[in-house]
């Protein structure tokens, strides 16, 4: 790789890092909390290394895919590493590990907490932790949108799938035009969701939190009891609207803003996600109906539940772990699938979804006619055999990575049933799994090695697997 | 298809299960017992109608490759049903669905039971049941070695994966032969391991039933503790190793009778087995040395667990639902990967997880290295991309029918660890799985409908998936 190209990008990320760092050090010091210095001190260190990447000379300008794979991935395990030290330099956070757990979780709008007493934390470094999941939220924007879709490298499945439906390249030709309407389109949602937070009758701070979670698609709440805490019909509902709609494809928007409707309509993935929301939300509240005192009720819970995880947020309203086999079956589901590409959410997403499921059944067209030709559809048009075997590498590569990690937390010796879904829950980025890891549980018993290999699951679901997987080969280190 | 070959294929099958179940009359006949009945008018009904169907027309001789699969399925289906018949008509299992059950998990060589006190049934209704495991074996091995590699239908994976392997038909032109030299290996080893298990103090009856599990790689016992009931190191080692060999695909049997040693050296396949084997014995052998005396014994109970999971035997001599959780994992781990091609095991097939794995690398490498050119080597030689993008496929039909199927058997409200354990140990052939579905638990508690659901996994398991799906296709059912 091109080291000091490298070395001045994670220093750039650095610089943004302080900055953002900025506000949740206003609020210690408004509040004169003892976690003040340990902003401070980290605030110091990245501006003092993110300047000195300045003075390096960068030996040249090449800037090959795996350049580009390389200073995403080294910049976001450098931007969590920094992210972690006001956790433990303020002592509520002792070890590191738990830390940077905290720390990558909120990065990768994932939500998974080691926290045994959230409440018990500071106003600021609730907001930090929580501030975590939008800056994320916002990267990975541009990661699916801008920088994935214009490097064409092997690995690239997401820019292969979302290269048959509607290119946010071809409406916006510059990269700088196309970051910036995803970056109006994300700040405007996450406004309108706060102003209308404080009509349910949130405070600033609460409604801010919750925006950053949702918007984020995190998960990360600073009550124990998540969105459960403001027992609230209007905010349940409004907030599952809301992670519904960060879960969308964010080109979908631009559509909507040049009036191009018929691409929306078109849309395999957004008709799935649709179908997908609306039969079990429905099939979710028949099943919870006993719990509640009426059907409304169980809609209401089924349809934040089902928002929450299938946009791979994590927020609860209620302990799912305790809702019957089936509803918790199909939420594991969703945990596999996620939601949109091009979102904030996490997951396989759908559109890879929608590719498998289309060639399975074109493949079993040809067990019973052979000479037939069948081509998988996507929006309309055929997508090419490459993009149709490249997510099929992708699912297995999900899977492998999800059976490798299971065996190394499996040496913790927690139940089956938590193991598995610890995984699941991080290499998705939804937050809480099932039994120990549930909704009401967190991860704090995990072993410090289980953490940081939670922790590496979080950012290869994050950055779509193959960029983390490329670190692991020698030739990566190679230079050009 | 062409509905009156098949019916007259259907009846020989008939005709051969009559012949099958004479032994279990002579054995109900020599006892007394009150099965003795139902074994007769079973008998007359399959001798009837296998008869009657030769008095059917042919229409034509056209024999296309989904006419054979049909008639496969349709014969598997069939053998069930009629096998079925005895359990409920000597009233030991008076509901039909879980007889079928029974038998299903027979003839598909899976091995989980639906029965509460296996001791309480007669010898003659025990030996039926696992007979079945035995005839079954035969079947799959007729099935993956002569039947589908000649047929070249676009979904036979089994055979795509296998013809980059050593090929039998090259060795052996015409499938009688070949069919022949398998049906001789499978019944010299039989014979051998049943004299080895009467040298080990078995009497006959049970040195049979647990030769037929064993064949088969079925896991059926006549004993409620399984092979754990004879408490003799020396039984669990011969069974653990003849487990091993039935799980080797059958062509290495034919390249050993040829002196072709470098096509076994050369099998990627195998390596993997062996390698996987023998990794896990040792690894599990460490993480459950708390439970037992010494290392000896650990490594003991480690390779015949391993061995019984890995062919998807399902045999057990000590509870593995209470090993630690890294032991479980491992062991759920291989109910998904099962053993080799060509063998009477079942599971994905090892072949197919070495093209999956070697096809993950190359990715990775691609994806640093975007013009370097690799390819998938399986026994030294290239696999065509279309051997490895329908492994992928394969693959995730696999998982999707795991999917389904679990949401099916979810409504029954047992937890979520018996629940998915129990559709894989179904759909991998394998028997008992984790949880109320464990070594020592069984399936009596799925409603009818589950219990339909798992039976229909286990054929869908055995014949390799697709025929299974194109049965629920319109135009399979359409004329030529």
């Amino acid at each position: 790789m091109n080291r000091s190209l490298l070395a001045r990008m994670v220093g750039r990320i650095l610089l943004i890092g302080a900055a953002c760092m900025t506000p949740s050090l206003l609020l210690a010091l408004m509040d004169h909390t003892p976690d003040t210095r340990a902003f401070a001190i980290t605030i110091g260190i990245m501006l003092a290394l993110g300047g000195a990447s300045y003075l390096l000379k960068t030996s040249s300008d090449t800037w090959r895919p795996r350049d580009a794979l390389g200073a995403v991935t080294i910049s976001w395990l450098a931007i969590s590493a920094f992210g972690a030290l006001p956790f433990t330099l303020s002592g509520f956070i002792p070890s590191y590990v738990d830390a940077f757990f905290e720390s990558v979780s909120g990065f990768t709008t994932t939500g998974s907490t080691i926290l045994l007493d959230i409440e018990s934390l500071p106003r600021s470094l609730l907001f930090w932790r929580s501030f975590t999941h939008w800056i994320g939220g916002m990267g990975v924007l541009v990661l699916s949108l801008a920088v994935l879709p214009r490097m064409g490298g092997r690995s690239l499945f997401l820019l292969r799938a979302e290269s048959a439906g509607p290119d946010p390249g071809k409406m916006v030709p510059r990269i700088g035009v196309s970051v910036r309407l995803s970056y109006s389109i994300y700040i405007i949602l996450s406004v309108i969701l706060t102003v209308i937070l404080l009509f349910c009758g949130m405070d600033l701070y609460d409604a801010l939190i919750h925006t950053f979670g949702t918007a984020g698609t995190g998960g990360f709440s600073n009550y124990a009891a998540s969105v459960g805490h403001f027992h609230s019909a209007s905010v349940d509902v409004v907030i599952s609207i809301f992670m519904l709609l960060f879960g969308v494809n964010f080109t979908m928007y631009f559509c909507a803003v040049t009036r191009n409707f018929k691409a929306i309509w078109r849309s395999t993935e957004l008709r799935l996600y649709v179908v997908a929301v609306v039969v079990s939300v429905l099939a979710i509240a028949v099943s919870i109906l006993p719990r509640y005192a009426d059907f409304g009720t169980a809609v209401r819970y089924s349809l934040f539940q089902v928002s929450s995880i299938i946009t791979t947020t994590g927020y609860a309203t209620d302990d799912f772990n305790l809702w019957p086999t089936f509803a918790r079956c199909v939420l594991v589901l969703f945990m596999f699938t996620g939601c949109c590409a091009g979102s904030t959410g996490g997951g396989m997403k759908l559109i890879r979804v929608s590719i498998l499921l289309k060639n399975l059944y074109r493949e079993i067209r040809k067990t019973v006619r052979p000479r037939e030709v069948n081509i998988v559809r996507i929006d309309g048009r055929a997508a090419s055999e490459e993009i149709v075997s490249s997510v099929h590498v992708f699912f297995f590569a999900y899977i492998f990575v999800i059976i490798t990690a299971v065996l190394f937390c499996s040496f913790d010796g927690l139940d089956f049933e938590s193991t598995s879904t610890a995984v699941i829950a991080c290499i998705g980025n939804i937050g809480p799994g099932l039994g120990q890891v549930g909704p009401v549980g967190n991860f704090a018993m995990f072993s410090p090695i289980s953490k940081i290999v939670l922790s590496l699951c979080m950012l290869i679901g994050r950055l779509d697997i193959f960029p983390i997987l490329m670190i692991f080969t020698r030739k990566a280190w190679s230079r050009p």
